[in-house]
């Protein structure tokens, strides 16, 4: 079975940008450290289109699933409810597509999901996400985007696994099962 | 000085409630056993008044500042802005009150602050924060109440001291102090 990874940093008071165009640049750099080596270890990473919009550069490296509901009609795919745009990148309607089945076929194991709040969300409903790696970063921003899209009340229980404290100023990096 | 100390649980999507009149009875009782001791140390406790009123019972036991806006125009009281309705009972409106002044002349030296979100944020925003205790349990709501009030952009920033894991499903205490 392919295992669905997020990975995630919020501030002290939940939030994972100031708003949607925020770039991710305000984290630790331990954090990004951090992320990139587990990037390395994962065959694909699931990203939203605003996210993927202010990444796609150090993105381009990797194979990607960018979600999107803006598929253009009239593309004609090898999966239905995707734009592949090449090798490595795809773009997937997640209303159309069936995106776990579209990763059997790809044969990855290990998926990485980045976010943004729209994207965890969809995964977390859709159990396509089994851990997830959740940064704190020790900061308040008071207004800003929620880790998780606020349309709908859920009731998720995790398991918490071995806490890491990256630096000296306290970011935190906790990683979570789903249970 | 006095020393003013903020406890709060939030599920590890920030909410610390699923809606205003959502009691805490969600949390660990673990979380509850830590938040009692901590509050038996502190001379006065700070509560907004939707807070308060989830929790009347137990709060009777402790002298309580509650913050509300709705404090009956005329009221006669030692302390402007202020309704006296015990010897360990104020209401006070924090836009008409100095809640500092009001500490000093009342001489508690170290207070807790337990929320909810609008109460959090005016103590942060009023220099009445000085460390936070930050349970986060576990789970994810989706939706619901975020830690602090968002009505306003924040740049705070904290340093964390040490972490410690509350019982084996892994709710986890973070101490944090303004810097």
């Amino acid at each position: 079975m392919p295992k669905y990874i997020a990975i995630a940093a919020m501030t002290l008071d939940g939030k994972i940008a100031r708003h949607k165009n925020h770039m991710s640049n305000w984290t630790s750099k331990e954090d990004k450290v951090f992320m990139h080596a587990l990037l390395d270890k994962c065959d694909a990473i699931i990203v939203g289109n605003n996210t993927y919009k202010t990444a796609i550069k150090p993105l381009s490296k990797r194979n990607c699933i960018v979600l999107t509901k803006s598929i253009p009609h009239n593309v004609v795919s090898r999966f239905i409810g995707c734009y592949q745009k090449s090798d490595s990148l795809l773009f997937c309607n997640p209303n159309k597509a069936n995106i776990k089945r579209l990763i059997r076929t790809l044969n990855y194991k290990t998926i990485a999901i980045l976010g943004g709040a729209q994207t965890y969300s969809y995964c977390l409903k859709n159990n396509l996400l089994d851990e997830l790696y959740l940064t704190i970063e020790p900061l308040v921003f008071g207004q800003g985007i929620n880790l998780f899209a606020e349309n709908q009340s859920l009731n998720k229980k995790f398991k918490l696994l071995p806490v890491k404290k990256l630096n000296p100023q306290g970011s935190l990096l906790l990683h979570y099962k789903k249970i």
